[in-house]
């Protein structure tokens, strides 16, 4: 894989994606926010999130199904909460602009969450609960996702892959960040396994029958048509490894996200065949300084975070890692080094710049 | 199983337990509050945390493990948070207490969290959620416990079983009531699987080198000597099934509990040989109004509930239920035909009753 790997600066890569949302009709900021969330998933080495993704974004963008101009309505406003209308706008530039007011409301209440309808795709849940983080707070997102999960003993979709994100500030440490879908995996999984023509694991996903699925194919066919058979909730199949946890999770999100504002809900959301389908969203915010001095919290962040790192490996393994690390190095990385694109990645995007008139990211020597 | 069950009235097994919690030198509303969480459990067909568990909160209170009338300290106190210092205190009446100032808090500013250190084992984290399910809010319960479960890579335990309780009113349904472990299992199945002296399943404990553990035994000798091996996140072992996610949530609940009040969190939590380890929860309720109408928001949970429960089963399965489904009809059957002990469970507990001159509630016809 690193064979095929070549790296642009983060900045240019960033104006690269900028340029080509504003030739879709977005604003400056808009655009700006959403290059920023995209790139960051590439920067900390989540390349299923990021520019990999930018042919589906122009397609929702090209296509309807993701507004550019969307007016932003206010539901609800109150110290502790926000309920924002997006129709359907893209989702990260409306929720990076949700949970700055979010943190000012924190600011000024001590905890304040927000929910955000008729929205799309917002890219990395991380990044919104790490905004949260940089400003001394507790940080929560989470979106629910086209429904792609089977409940514990079901055999067809009910929910999505709900992501969580949790994050909290540490001192010399750069954070403890969660960031997990709450499915066993996510869509993408198999797909890899698809293209590789490997058997699934069994308690990944189950067939029409609710049969443990091996067949990668048969399984994004019948998921994507709806004829029974998905993706396993975190904990896998039956009761044995707790698959009825993932699934109560992934609830709990689809709750937080789309029953508290009135959104749809659980299998009435579907991605199209281009693009994805209308998401909502959570995301929260909790002053630190509300529970204890943010200074000692950091230190024992700190003494937390790295007892995790000195736990002893098992043997065959290098390292333990805490929520957030491996992103947070990959992320230094490209800082020093550039952000990390396969070469197929970069035809994608260099396509699209043609498409749209807009000169690639060099490539760095 | 069933053959061996007897049952009681509930109320009479509150009077029971409270007499004992008070004839161990607890205030009467104390002692109420720790009966009630306790047959709640009982009542809900969670026998792990009913009155089996007597037994363990006697020894606590005649060692000093709990103070029946340590002081509740108020270590910080805003419109939306509260720290708590218990001081040794019992955990559940303390919690009881706590939740229901989180709840007035909550009443008054939208939103409203708390932390309660150096308290004790305080029983279905379920509970503390679902009394702010009863007042239209969403409810929130964590606590930490002694350290058993081992990170992802690692084979030395770090983290407790650190249970995540979330609760959401519904209408004609009863609720939405997730409480859940997040390791893969709780100690006690380790136990059951021990005294049948059945292997483990692959995927739940690692011995003291990492590698996947069968032998239940070893497994509980090693954890409690802390000499390496451990419990799993949910997830289980390695990277296969997503282990991180279940250990990212366990250490989340660990930084809500304690890292944000100060109070010890992660390996320095140890059960003793007769009963559980200082420990500390974070608890928290949001007001559904300040979102949307609570009626709106109960009628679509309704609708949620019920698809969720309409979805066609695996074959070979017979129902999908939802988090807090069994418990509800469990605890309805409760209040129909008595609540469910097991003769061995009666037993001991009509011991304690002799030990403390208290009359052992009725057996059911």
């Amino acid at each position: 894989m690193a064979a095929t790997n070549l790296r642009v600066k983060r900045v240019d890569l960033v104006s690269f994606c900028q340029a080509v949302f504003q030739k879709l009709g977005l604003s400056q900021g808009d655009a700006h926010a959403a290059a920023d969330v995209l790139v960051a998933a590439d920067a900390r080495r989540i390349p299923s999130h990021g520019v990999a993704r930018l042919r589906r974004y122009v397609n929702g963008l090209r296509d309807g199904a993701m507004i550019p101009d969307a007016p932003t309505e206010v539901l609800m406003d109150s110290p502790t909460s926000l309920v924002i209308h997006a129709h359907g706008a893209m989702g990260a530039p409306v929720s990076v602009r949700t949970m700055e007011r979010v943190i000012d409301k924190a600011q000024a209440s001590g905890a304040a969450f927000a929910t955000i309808r008729d929205s799309n795709h917002f890219g990395i849940a991380g990044y919104y609960a790490m905004m949260a983080m940089e400003a001394d707070m507790l940080g929560l997102a989470m979106t629910n996702t086209a429904a792609l999960g089977v409940p514990t003993f079901g055999r067809q979709v009910m929910y999505g892959t709900n992501p969580i994100a949790f994050a909290a500030p540490a001192g010399e440490e750069r954070g403890f960040v969660l960031d997990m879908a709450t499915t066993v995996v996510t869509r993408g999984k198999i797909e890899v396994y698809d293209r590789l023509g490997k058997p699934l694991p069994s308690g990944w996903a189950v067939d029409k029958t609710g049969r443990p699925a091996t067949d990668a194919r048969a399984i994004l066919d019948d998921m994507f048509q709806r004829v029974g058979g998905g993706i396993m909730p975190l904990g896998g199949d039956g009761e044995l490894f707790s698959g009825y946890k993932g699934y109560g999770l992934a609830i709990m999100v689809d709750i937080l996200c789309a029953v508290l504002c009135g959104a749809p809900f659980g299998p009435s959301i579907a991605d199209t065949a281009t693009s994805s389908g209308r998401v909502s969203h959570f995301m929260g915010a909790i002053r630190v300084d509300t529970f204890r001095d943010p200074a000692e919290f950091r230190q024992d962040m700190d003494r937390y975070l790295r007892d995790l790192g000195n736990c002893p490996p098992a043997e065959g393994a290098e390292r333990v890692y805490f929520a957030g690390q491996k992103e947070f190095e990959a992320e230094a990385e490209s800082l020093r080094l550039g952000v990390p694109l396969l070469s197929k990645t970069y035809a994608q995007i260099n396509k699209i710049g043609r498409e749209y008139e807009v000169a690639p990211p060099p490539v760095l020597p």
